[in-house]
């Protein structure tokens, strides 16, 4: 018997991934959709990619019927997320893949998201969704939220050199190429092929980027002391990926010794032998993180790069990945679908 | 207990799409890979978007052991791939890739290939391997051809037409759009990225194109008399997919009719509704078809448009639903993978 | 001493690019530029592009001065272009872009666009700005309109055929690749980069795209008999360039003659030798055009291939050679740009 | 009467741009151009986007007659151009677009490309081309070697950072963006549109890139004591542009003020306001260089981006304004065309 879900948000293209991957999930089925302004439309209509699927048509979230839905995936924007799971049933697991309840101090919510938070009580009951750093929490949670796409890319090459030890933890810069489906399916002129292929561009310069909220909390939390990076990221004429270049101060023997040996047993992610760095191509369409370390010419100094889908395993692929563990299933059920390439 | 294959060439996209359904394919084993150029190495090396599979490393055809194995995918260049067929055992079931066992005529095999066939017994015993249209003759085969990518996009759009004798055979015109991947692997100028990307222009024209040899052999046995089409390909600056835009004389319910009905019972050909045309961005990545039709203010005029994935069901998926059929597998099995978008 | 001109409607892509070739051309010069919603910006906001020009801040309409100014081009959406068009003064020549004045015949606009024409009398005067066919009237013209740059594509590949009375004129199918910049700046889902990128559609399919009127309009009066062609566009994923396949019933021989002695003097076409096909790359960002001819395998047929960009000789370049006649200035002043590759 | 100049090399991307540029300079004429394997060919066969201007076929450069010809630019590869332009007569300006002459120190020549120089007096000779830093030499010379692209992006936005004294020297980090044009036409597996396109990866990182050479070098003169700077360039999917971001730790207000200061007479280098940052689209096509500073919100930390088209300012634009300078023409002389966007 498939454990039925739902998803909230379904007509953008963390929906669609979700829908992508439990499409040939083992243990998932999916009973509800919702649209706010689709509602009413089947599924092939708003993506026709998955026309080939028997699903629920979308309907409005006030009309969705949970009962018998054991998990919902929120994809709804940030802020209105917070406000729909308030209102869902207690007894639905929930893994939420907006910004919401990323962060726990709600002064650090308010802070980069410009606004108090509506639902104080569930932020705080929220689990931070980085499997692979809270799987224990996330297996026992009600409500998981997922990480940023940038903030997990982040956090895959940086938080086992906090965790070791082996950086200077004054010194880390980020900068971070991201592909443009994780600006969502909204309507900006500097989305248009247009204006986007052909070329790029930094934004969220300067320390202004809303994914250092989660980037202080981990971070200083790991190193039991405030850290704060610097975080750079460019908008990439690609539609899947992200590919994360950061340099720290410390060996790159010891940095790269740090990673091979906190992934060593983790399905998803991939350290590359020393002095290889990799590639978004190669883990694109997949929940699969890849790890590179080089040395620099100057002593002291070496480069760690990482690169995922950020639909995939930065955003969809981690909260199915998360749902399995809520739901008793295994970690991996549905998830190990080979990148795409070419 | 999986069925054992083996993959002959598997250092060009074709080997690598065919390993990457292969992953995640439930009665399938890889127990060996070929790549002459690349005998020695890893997958992971040529392909790094395997690399979290556990594979054979690639080695010469000469030096792999086919005992044992049931099925090898030949994904060899033109040419080669008769050589290597004929001279692998007797036993084996064999699903070709490459051009040389597509036409059934010797004398249009030297016509369009330009030098005379190396195994002409072999070419007379294969199967064509459109699915659909010779399932039957497949399930039974010992050697399979593959069809043309573009060859089996066109023949997804205008067999049916002839089958229901809706149109007009002096009169049918395919404008194709073809993804690069379609070109394989190598080193040609044009298939540079500074060369291709931002813009597009016509190849092959004017009857040139060695895929309307399979049209030519394919349209004039089910008409029972000869059929001409044009057919001009266009390159396309992207990776993956074929658009197949047909000009056909015949009514256009008619058409529409005769693609519904004759693919309404399988599962990998989808038509869409009266009048809407697909994208190649909805099929990437899997083994579906999409297949519209529209009129023109001209009456009796009518357009079909198919989409395909060139090296899914265009190439790789398409030999593996073979395979399934050769191997009395189911024969969608593993490959109800959903397209990728964006 | 330069010609004053002004330019209303610069903050789209056909603003951008008259600016763009402005900068450099010998005998005009920008006093005025236009942006309502954007009014007060300088343009170099806009389109930092042209950052290093010097040129009058984005004012509305209502607030511009034109005394002085000789020309103004009119880069403004359709319906909103013949209603500035009519207040403008009326010694003032005028440029227009939009599709408004493109059809002689009101009942043909109404038809086409969709609601009665705003400005019938001034629909009479324009002549219509393909200037290699119009060149005399441009000259002596007061108000110009532009061609669709789908239509100029088509037209410059067909009108010689027709002239030349060598092709069937009841079987002409077009075929078309169109960049996205011919759609415009506007906010679409379908124009998105992780919409559009990475694949191709059909759209405007069977007779329905607007530009068939120009084609009705100007085949059926060369040919001095109604005319009607099919004609499908296809939406390309990169910026800049059109390229029109166009399928005929007559001796390829004839014509490519045809072609080739109808462009012999004109300095902006250029007729490739028999056989060649030409790429949109070779033309993009200059005022070229790139013709090619082949035949088929089945005798009587023939493809004529034209390339040319949109933003550049099917717009903006197109509109500054009519300005250049309609000034008295050497015809190509200011566009032998050559065009840009890779 | 035009400069008679001869481009040696013309079948790679920078001898075409170097023509690009040239079809529209009001005092230059190419009388000569060369490409060895190519001999024979028209240049319209080599580069169809430049078959409207006449132009000498090419030929092999042992069959050029020299006379008459005042400059010739050399777009050859490393290597071969110190023997060929050791061979030139001596009374021939010349630019040399390769590293071949970049490097003063005959060791640190061998150094980064590997063996000994074959023309070390000319290489102590040859003028650095940095035009805006070596301006008074560049007029002089004879020889004036063109720097590597990704160096001129670095350079422009550090060199004013070491003259002003603003930054710690021991800690600059430059991330760079280069588009794959700068990789030239060779067949290279990485540079295929199905390996490049859609997606990014680093290349040449720790300390290996051999335009480090030139940093190296030039920075360690300016400084008057060694500066080794940290530099990691990443493969972009596009075709022209390089987007360097820089890390340094200074003041940011003064980073910017010092680049704002050091540019404000120049032409093609355009400083943004404090906060704004370029794109690699708003330089494509063009001569101009835009240079943006941002803070961070760690004090003493500033990001300084800078954008250029390293076919046009990173070579041949720079290699035009160098030879403007020599043969005593205004030093922006065709080198105004404005970017191309989109």
């Amino acid at each position: 018997m498939p454990h039925k879900i739902a998803i909230l948000g379904a007509s953008g293209y963390t929906g669609a991934e979700l829908v992508r991957i439990i499409a040939t999930h083992p243990a998932m089925e999916i009973v509800g959709l919702s649209g706010d302004r689709k509602a009413g439309m089947e599924m092939a209509e708003v993506f026709p990619h998955l026309r080939h699927l028997t699903l629920p048509a979308l309907e409005k979230i006030e009309d969705m019927d949970f009962s018998g839905v054991e998990l919902a995936f929120c994809a709804l924007p940030h802020a209105t997320s917070q406000a729909v799971i308030r209102d869902l049933p207690r007894n639905l697991k929930v893994v939420d893949l907006s910004a919401d309840f990323r962060l726990r101090d709600p002064a650090e919510y308010e802070k980069w998201y410009g606004k108090p938070h509506a639902a104080v009580e569930l932020q705080k009951e929220a689990v931070y969704g980085l499997t692979e750093f809270y799987r224990d929490e996330i297996r026992a949670a009600r409500l998981v939220a997922g990480t940023g796409c940038n903030a997990a890319t982040g956090q895959y090459a940086i938080r086992p050199l906090i965790e070791a030890s082996v950086i200077d933890l004054d010194d880390i810069i980020l900068d971070l190429k991201a592909g443009v489906s994780g600006a969502g399916r909204s309507l900006k002129e500097n989305l248009l092929h247009a204006e986007l292929s052909g070329g790029t561009h930094p934004y969220s310069a300067g320390g202004t980027h809303r994914h250092l909220g989660e980037f202080d909390q981990e971070f200083s939390k790991l190193a039991d002391r405030p850290v704060r990076i610097q975080f750079t990221p460019h908008l990439m004429p690609f539609n899947r990926g992200i590919l994360a270049t950061v340099y720290v101060k410390g060996d790159p023997q010891a940095v790269h010794k740090a990673l091979a040996d906190r992934y060593a047993a983790e399905v998803f992610l991939e350290v590359l032998p020393f002095g290889a760095l990799p590639s978004t191509r190669s883990v694109a369409g997949s929940n699969f993180v890849h790890i590179g370390v080089s040395g620099d010419r100057i002593a002291g100094r070496a480069i760690v790069v990482a690169a995922l889908d950020n639909l995939a395993k930065g955003s969809s692929g981690q909260a199915i990945q998360n749902a399995n563990l809520m739901l008793g299933i295994e970690e991996t059920a549905g998830l190990m679908l080979a990148p795409v390439f070419p």
